[in-house]
């Protein structure tokens, strides 16, 4: 098996950059298309043998060094006992939003045996699929990002109901994330035990605190977290933050191997900031992939450049792949990784 | 007339820290409420005694340090040929997005006195009405922001058409900035002559680029408006760059007076790397303004202590204040302000 990810990941010697793309297996796909159009969304995730499929598919295609778990981040949230559909308008819908302490109370911490064993079932058959090619990412929400559809009930804008628990009912705040955190700890580790060779920890939304509230309020659930997976499984943590760049020196602290980073923040500056004892994920922007591959080819440069004093470096997008992206530029950004690094 | 905001911009000693709040004419306020319930928002615009009336509320209510004119972003944009509406659902929208030649081609560089003669007479009134209290801030998008919803045609979620012709046809993109440019450079010198005695240029949306494109392809354009400006008026410039954690250490080279920060930056860190040559404006999470009184207070001197070895410190929000923003708590806050900056 290839495993330039894992020892990039764990600042280990490579002969070039690794690479995989967030959402990479979605929508700018053909072959993406063509399963979802015999499916709906969630009986995709929930069907291990289609959730597979379309999880290999950019492996093939695009040439990427990791395959990561085709699912949705709020499968768990479903699992908590929130009611999840779907709409092709507004993205995801959550029943009942929890705001209350009686809906705080309602919450069950799941068993992910027990209540998402399809997501087990899918990794299983990537383990067989993929033994002798990448390596396998499991992922979830982190504990912040889970807590703002939970709170919001979808979507938000200004995440009003999310900040006003936060601070005006901070006890009942804390009793939401302990939940959300031994759900995630235990969602991951099932992750890890069933064949994933590393995790990541999606924070999509925790760049829309300041400072102040991400490192007081947020950060101790992330670190938590971390700890815990870090202390019963050897693989590597990648934690992505969204619009990091605020609360880049804070999350560096958060235990884990890799922080991933958006494309809002220069990767010389992250690298310079993160220092030797954490590797490095990103951060092209994603709307790149829609210009000429020339000045593709130039960007993937600058950031490889940046990166070289990282501790290691995993090249990604800085956020996920758009659906209008084309396909042909996904992979010549993955080739002009692959070529530009081992020169 | 109390002049501790314009001493503050300029870096000058002054004997508490004065505040404004970005949308502080607004829909928060039942007073605002009133005069809008009897017209639609362009024509609240474009009547110079209602916008004058809706400026000079916050100034009574809030007891702010800043009075800045009540117009939109985008009333230059229409002034600049393209069809202008508002719709209560989706916000904005602007005929024709502007996305190839003949679209840029057909844009106008208007001249202010001729195509908005309302603004300038608001500010002639709000000159006169204000001329005992408090100083007038005009204002006007910045480029980059103007750009994004003159080619995408009102708000957008990724930019995609923006980003598309920047890569895609970069010739094009800088014949739109020069008129663009060049369209703010008149709207705000008119807006001086009339009586601003500070102008703000917002970057609503320069957060959205990555530091390459921000300081390679738009920052020329607010450098040369900055300049401008400062070459031929006497009054301060505010550069307001939201989501601008990455972008910091380029903003600072604006030229301009002040640098305006959302909440997503530390302050003091801000205040770090900002150095000793701006002053600096923010940065309050307008969320925060949701929460208790006791809370609110200890934020704002968290703010004041973080920004106290800045050269000057105007205290904002980090965004526009919210329509759902309890009054009691935007007045609290302007009250705290005072209060603890005094002490």
């Amino acid at each position: 098996m290839k495993d330039t990810f894992l020892r990039a990941c764990r600042g280990e010697k490579v002969d070039y950059t690794p690479v995989w793309l967030m959402r990479q297996a979605g929508r700018y796909l053909k072959e993406y298309q063509e399963v979802r159009a015999k499916v709906d969304f969630l009986t995709l995730c929930k069907t291990p043998e289609l959730a597979a499929k379309v999880t290999l598919q950019p492996v093939d295609i695009l040439g990427v060094d990791a395959a990561i778990l085709f699912s949705d981040i709020l499968i768990p949230v479903e699992a908590m006992g929130m009611h999840l559909e779907f709409s092709d308008k507004k993205g995801p819908i959550l029943g009942e939003p929890v705001r209350n302490k009686s809906g705080v109370d309602k919450l069950i911490i799941p068993d992910t045996e027990d209540s998402m064993p399809f997501v087990l079932e899918a990794i299983k058959i990537l383990s067989r699929e993929l033994s002798n090619r990448v390596p396998l990412i499991g992922f979830s929400g982190a504990p912040f990002t889970l807590a703002t559809y939970i709170i919001e009930g979808g979507s938000s804008r200004n995440f009003i109901n999310t900040k006003k628990m936060m601070y005006q009912n901070p006890g009942l705040f804390a009793a939401l994330f302990e939940k959300i955190t031994s759900t995630v700890i235990d969602y991951l580790s099932a992750q890890i035990r069933a064949g994933a060779q590393a995790v990541q920890l999606f924070d999509s939304w925790a760049g829309i605190l300041s400072p102040f509230d991400y490192e007081n309020v947020i950060f101790p659930y992330v670190k938590s977290a971390v700890k815990a997976l870090k202390k019963n499984h050897d693989v590597p943590v990648i934690y992505f933050v969204n619009d990091c760049a605020g609360v880049l020196d804070i999350a560096k602290k958060s235990g884990a191997d890799v922080i991933g980073i958006d494309w809002r923040v220069d990767m010389g500056r992250a690298v310079k900031g993160l220092g030797k004892r954490v590797s490095v994920q990103g951060n092209l922007d994603p709307l790149v992939l829609f210009g000429p591959k020339e000045h593709i080819e130039e960007r993937v440069q600058d950031i490889l450049n940046k990166a070289e004093s990282a501790r290691g470096h995993i090249f990604n997008l800085g956020h996920g792949i758009l659906p209008e992206t084309p396909v042909e530029n996904a992979v010549a950004m993955v080739e002009a990784v692959h070529r530009l690094s081992r020169a």
